[in-house]
């Protein structure tokens, strides 16, 4: 892999994006391994390996009567497998992502709070998702919809969604158009609104566990924009989160090559040229962000290679919304290299708002 | 510093024992921040440093009403000055431990579940403790005793309480001889079972929620043979756990120069002979060891410094115990470099053995 530019990483620095993977929760000791591996053994060899281990841990403490510990091996195999597959576009990428939820899956009714599978029907497909709601909850609680971004999904929401649990905010997550599960049906698309609103279709059916009123809205990335446009065009959530969101992508020399690859991917572009169209017109809030009326949370890192200028956007456009701008000098794209604290800001800033 | 070879950690290289430091809770972030820090900023006050910014951060979250964020951070505070000083022998030993303390003191009745400050004389002076108990626990429960080594105290076993707590045990937590808030009072001393007793006389009295016939120990690094005494004195205790523990120290040229520094402060002798001569006369549990008649769970690293015929020495002395032997061959001191894998164990281990 060569890159253009010193400043660019290389595809290995990127995916060794330390902050990211040790926050999300894979293990110190597995990242050093990952990077002292012998050379024979790829990037993508090495975690699918670790996924099937984790699996056999997680089999084995099944079998032990340890649930707790079956189920954290099972969730640590999926993030392996995701971190495998996470910047590749060839035939890995199925393979991994299939490993990702099939692992997600088994872990599910382990974890602690459980994570309920939910199968919405929606145009000629499905949304896969998964509500968790606090330990212990006595009547309806807030719920936060969290979504993934661009090669993130449902999946890795887990440690996010364990603050806001503890906090007694119930969460669902899922995978939208060129997410996860639903990527082969559906590509990305400018109407990622329809799904986030077709979830508050059903929680509103579940008024007995969750507070129809109290629902708000956490995208990371290019789930960030995705939670802009969610809740500009849905006045049922009541509060946002863009967490190292833009708002649009007319330009994208910034990106990383391995970004644009994977724009490329879930845009199902036969090229780079044909990506960044589609990209351009699919990704734009400007059109309806006047429509955003709720407490609006904005975690942005000085770092990111992002532009800032996208905050600037984001002030000129959502007039109607009350804006907390969270602006972290040192922090990277989602600022993952800062440790728990932009996280802690979110899940309480978040809390605040769906606790009247 | 100099060492005297290659093979020798500097103190640095063993302060920045990443394994440990991380699963022990403190954040990635800060040690990257640490390995960077310019050339005029001392480990110490690096870390004393953040000490104080964390302790900040939990006032602001107190102010706020960000209960559990507040609890995080005094407790991430506590950490940050544990990992200041446990390396130093001059003022800074007292200020850091001090700090510690302090901050623990603060976080415990925010964490989550809290911990209960419990204040046991003995002799002249008393064992300061913590009990933390399942959430959400009806009726008597298991409680799992937990020992500090030689630096290490009641404050850093934070996380591994939690892998208990979620399992159903209750946890209690303190300084005994040598340790520190007992220290000023109390040097290292050949009789920590009448401590690690004297605790268990407590929760016997604590009916309504502690079944008192559920009770185990668990010890890690010298704790851990604190734990075989403490099992082997007391038959109350109904399983133990020695987490890279050792019988005896007669010949300690493998300890590193650091380590030897630390057994002198904690004996409080004048020089490295004298404390060669108080360590290698209280730290033998031989002659008791044929009282250990319960169920014993032995982690051991197979690069540990400490020799691998300890475990020799254990399986000869103790006769009347049921030993589960788990060596790893690639495991440092305490096995931190394996990420959670053998904490895991020995928490499920331990589980099993206190829920009949």
């Amino acid at each position: 892999m060569t890159t253009e530019t010193p400043q660019i990483p290389t595809a290995e620095e990127e995916m060794l994006n330390w902050g990211r993977l040790l926050m999300d929760g894979l293990p110190f000791a597995d990242l050093l391994a990952a990077q002292r591996r012998d050379s024979d053994t790829s990037w993508f060899a090495f975690w699918m390996a670790k996924a099937d281990d984790y699996e056999s841990m997680g089999d084995e403490a099944l079998r032990d009567g340890n649930t707790l510990t079956a189920g954290y091996w099972f969730w640590v195999g999926s993030m392996a497998a995701q971190y495998a597959q996470f910047l590749w576009f060839d035939e890995r990428r199925p393979r991994g992502q299939l490993r990702k939820a099939e692992l997600y899956h088994r872990a599910a009714p382990l974890l602690d709070p459980p994570a309920e599978r939910v199968d919405l029907p929606i145009d000629d497909t499905v949304i896969i998702g998964y509500l968790r709601r606090p330990k212990g909850a006595q009547g309806p609680v807030p719920c936060a919809v969290l979504l993934g971004g661009l090669e993130s999904t449902k999946e890795e929401s887990y440690m996010f969604e364990n603050l806001l649990l503890e906090r007694g905010v119930a969460t669902f997550t899922f995978d939208g158009p060129g997410q996860g599960e639903m990527f082969e049906d559906v590509a990305l698309a400018d109407d990622y609104h329809r799904y986030s609103s077709r979830v508050v279709d059903y929680l509103e059916t579940l008024s007995d566990t969750i507070a129809s009123d109290q629902i708000g809205v956490l995208g990371r990335s290019l789930g960030g924009h995705y939670a802009l446009r969610a809740a500009a065009m849905d006045g049922r959530f009541k509060a946002c989160v863009t967490w190292g969101g833009f708002v649009q992508m007319d330009d994208w020399d910034f990106e990383y090559p391995m970004t644009k690859l994977s724009w490329q991917y879930v845009t199902k572009s036969p090229d780079l040229a044909t990506a960044q169209r589609r990209v351009r017109d699919a990704i734009d809030v400007r059109p309806v962000l006047a429509g955003l009326k709720v407490p609006t949370y904005v975690l942005h890192g000085g770092k990111d290679e992002t532009p800032i200028t996208e905050l600037d956007l984001l002030q000129e456009y959502a007039v109607n919304a009350d804006i907390t701008l969270d602006l972290e000098p040192e922090g990277d794209h989602c600022c993952h290299n800062l440790g728990p604290a932009p996280r802690l800001r979110m899940a309480d800033w978040l809390t605040h708002q769906l606790h009247p």
